[in-house]
């Protein structure tokens, strides 16, 4: 019997870790998504972005995020603890006495460490796209540590560190809110005060299209995004090692999967319908919005609704994009409209399945979360845009980011466009 | 023991599921590949087809495919019943009574269907390639409905379902001919009714080399595919929690890398001599081909024998596809070689080191699927043509389907050759 | 109980196969990454340098390698033993009397196999960086017959078969001197006997940048290569079936991934520093050598101490790249910095944290094994140079060994810089 306690604990533990790697591959999706949709001139750049982000991100929520999100949270609060690195490991005696750290430990800390690590780099991932080709390299990293050091780990704990948004019954499974909202409201409070590109909005009302460069590259991006999603969703169920937990875990696994189908289809049958052509960008948000859908409780629906929420997803995110262009919100990924929007969605659609959540406690999680991000994150911003700015000069803008900040361009050999 | 019964019953979840996630990850190698050899001004149509397909293929089989190719097949038979959706989970006490479904169950259902969706979208996504350049969108997206809710389900009730073919004892692992011939069949079918790409083939008989366009998409889809591959056949034991299924999982991971590395350093000297250039396509193909080789048996051989099956798939694939073209036949990537003539290789090499394998079982294996899929196939390919067709317009192939199609250019800022 | 040895042999055989799949994804990793680091007219070249490395690797150590490394290894010996293949399968019978070959069976003498397999390949994938855009394709391919079935092996078996420096008291947990100096060592003397890139070192003695072709493929690579490495890494605890075992693996997970985002830091913020931009291909350096500098022990240390030699490495891999220069060793990829010199440094750097490591035991294993592959890699290098030759002709290096190796542009319609 004791024997079976470990190896339980290590299939568990072993569990997090894939889906963990999983979740840690989607940084690389991300980069391949953004590289693909701007110009070529500002992909290194945003290449240099996105790696640079993980990196701190790993970092910051190793030194000081992890802890503050989980260790000493107090019950029902706001603001939390303040302590340093990762904690100790549960030895063997405290796994076979049930009491690591007074709760049974199924898996390893290390392991939990890695898994949550990845998903907070994943919510400042979403904030490079929507910033993308304009915004100074140094500025966007500062952002980055103070967002992952202190702005997610602060709403994370709400949560699931058992803070104030868990108390008040908001349900979001895998973080449509807490990693996607979360991510989608610090880049509109950064593409708010940062401006859109240049000619990107005409005098005359009406909105340039301004292509991407590599659409192998956006398509590949997106599918590494799915591919790791099976972790990042997959792995949100904590736990394998018994009949129902394996099934519940089955379960996201093919509601994840049928999500993202339902809003590429629905996403490429509207733009078919509405823009006359069967737009490839648009299908590919089109899924990311549906797996941003069902992220919020992929475990309780049915697969069919799970389809459902994802087509949903997927319409939704096309009247976004559209929406914010005239609003002139200037996103070159659409990563406000693919996490934000479709984020909120998911959220509420939690209360069609899921008999615990409550339309109020969803609709507190979106205001609370929204509201702490868009505002930390503004303030954030706002010091930057007044110190270091946030804007590259309109020559530079011009020129391309890569040659001022990465000194690297990315296809130098490639004719480029007139 | 009830407890190691639960340990088992998520460790072998876990295995499909993990499988199942490599395998879907192919969809992504499969469109890397193809938007490699096609030329730039196809490429984001391609990409479309691609997404679009594996969104298809997932949503057919859960309405209605899995259904009809698992859950009420009569033994023996031809037909298959009709139902819906895929069908009840096992419950813990189900699990523990050994009686799930009247069977014992060592996996959950959902994991399962997870496994299994993914192997339909492989069969779709080598059609993709073969028709590559010259079909058009909604004709192919039409075709994928029927082919993975209807076509490939039945024959895969034959074998896997325990059809007539599991009866005459056609043995096929993992689907050398119920996934890639059955690919391969209906690619044929498409291809001879659509026709060549214009200026293929000459009128003084020569054929025109048209090269991919970017060789690096076209490797990293090569691996990816391999990568995938480990689930693939991997997953195909379909068990992993003793000794001998471990093990019998092992000799299959050792198998299927073995053999498409003597696929891969077979084309690459047969290139070599042939053509007097080490041909990068026909390496990668050769070691596709391999890798479809082994997929009818990657168990039985030994590793040195697995890598001698690899090898000869390496082979028989150059001479298919230089063959393929005396015949006019157009396959832009070498789909119907690889997943076809490859499949049927593999199939019939079964008999070499499977006792259980008869010669006259696989070929009625080989007959039955490919007769079934490329009448079947063609039918519906035929009802399309003569609807909706086929082909785009001889306008719009020459300046290349992204723009009829999909609106996009997928690398709008790179220089084109004149 | 005895069901539960099997369960745990299970668990820990399939631990080890998505171990080695994800190594195996690492030769996807270093063709791209060196795919996007040279000039468009030597990618395809270098494409089939990495397919067929792979193959050979993965066939030369199933007929010789491995046996040679592993099965009859005379204790402390310089000499193996030879052998054929890879041995016989444990029997349920074996595994639960506990003696299979002697010793107790943890996992599939298969899945050992595999996951050391994907490691020969590992060392032989860094040369081909090194010796890039300019070394004819079939030395490269024969170099890789004798490096994969002997050089390495017989390095391999004296610390990880039993041999001479285990007896010494060195210490490698993953293999930074076993595999990356090793590789590093074989890339150093083909490139000396090779000589520099035609116009790399000016005559008034300027250094001329050569761009790579394509930086998201090598963003790409890097991304692959940090995926693949907790395999690499968290594969070689070699066990993962209790609580220590599985805390270790997962200790070994968080270690690996946040040395590698120390040495990005490091790297770019050094780049930036002394360059005065932030070089994307240095950030890439940076997180590869911190990778490579953590693999030496990645257990021992704590998670801030592996960011703190993960940094480490990413500082040391600049200056060696630009000393590298210095002393005209042209490494167009730089491999030999980021395997060669970041792996001595995380030999060396065992001794901070693991007590059973000696520095004489370290500095033993850094001469062993540099000396011996070094000396014996170099003899090979000048055999195939006074015989085929090492380096294609001057025009052929002009126009790119695309055309004169591989017949195949990698780029065909994307316009080229004059």
């Amino acid at each position: 019997m004791e024997d079976l306690i470990q190896t339980n604990y290590a299939l568990d533990t072993f569990y997090f870790l894939l889906m963990g790697v999983l979740v840690m591959f989607m940084a690389c999706g991300f980069s391949m998504l953004e590289a693909g949709m701007v110009r070529a001139k500002n992909t290194s750049e945003i290449l240099t972005k996105n790696v640079a982000l993980y990196a701190i991100a790993c970092i910051m929520y190793l030194l000081v995020g992890y802890n503050m999100m989980y260790m000493d949270a107090p019950e029902g609060g706001i603001l939390p603890s303040l302590g340093w690195l990762i904690g100790v490991e549960n030895t063997t005696e405290q796994v076979l006495a049930g009491t690591a750290g007074g709760v049974a430990a199924d898996h390893s800390e290390r392991s939990d460490y890695f898994f949550q690590v990845v998903f907070v780099a994943t919510a400042m991932s979403i904030v490079s796209g929507a910033v993308a080709e304009r915004m100074k390299l140094w500025a966007f990293l500062a952002f980055a540590v103070v967002m992952t050091g202190f702005i997610y780990p602060v709403q994370g704990m709400w949560t699931w560190g058992g803070g104030w948004l868990a108390k008040a019954g908001y349900s979001d499974f895998a973080g449509s809110g807490i990693v996607h909202l979360c991510g989608g409201a610090a880049a509109l409070a950064g593409v708010i005060l940062l401006g859109p590109r240049a000619g990107k909005y005409r005098a005359d009302g009406t909105v340039k299209a301004i292509p991407g460069c590599n659409m192998p590259l956006a398509t590949l991006g997106m599918f590494i995004l799915w591919f790791g999603w099976f972790g990042f969703n997959g792995g949100s169920e904590l736990k394998l090692s018994n009949v129902d937990e394996a099934n519940a875990v089955a379960q996201v696994f093919v509601n994840t999967n049928i999500a993202a189908c339902g809003g590429l289809v629905a996403a490429l049958v509207l733009a078919r319908a509405w823009f006359g052509k069967a737009d490839l960008t648009m299908a590919l948000n089109g899924a990311l919005a549906g797996l941003v859908a069902i992220t919020a409780d992929p475990l309780s629906p049915t697969p069919f609704w799970a389809m459902i929420i994802g087509a949903v997803g997927g319409l939704i995110v096309l009247l976004s994009i559209v929406g914010l262009d005239k609003l002139k919100i200037d996103d070159p990924v659409g990563a406000i409209s693919v996490h934000g929007t479709a984020g909120i969605w998911g959220v509420l659609a939690v209360c069609f399945n899921n008999t615990d959540a409550t339309i109020v406690g969803q609709l507190l999680g979106i205001v609370g979360i929204f509201g702490w991000v868009f505002i930390a994150g503004g303030i954030v911003w706002l010091v930057l845009k007044v110190t270091i700015g946030l804007r590259v000069s309109e020559e530079e803008e011009q020129a391309g980011v890569d040659i001022s900040e990465t000194g690297i361009e990315a296809y130098p050999e490639f004719g480029q466009a007139a």
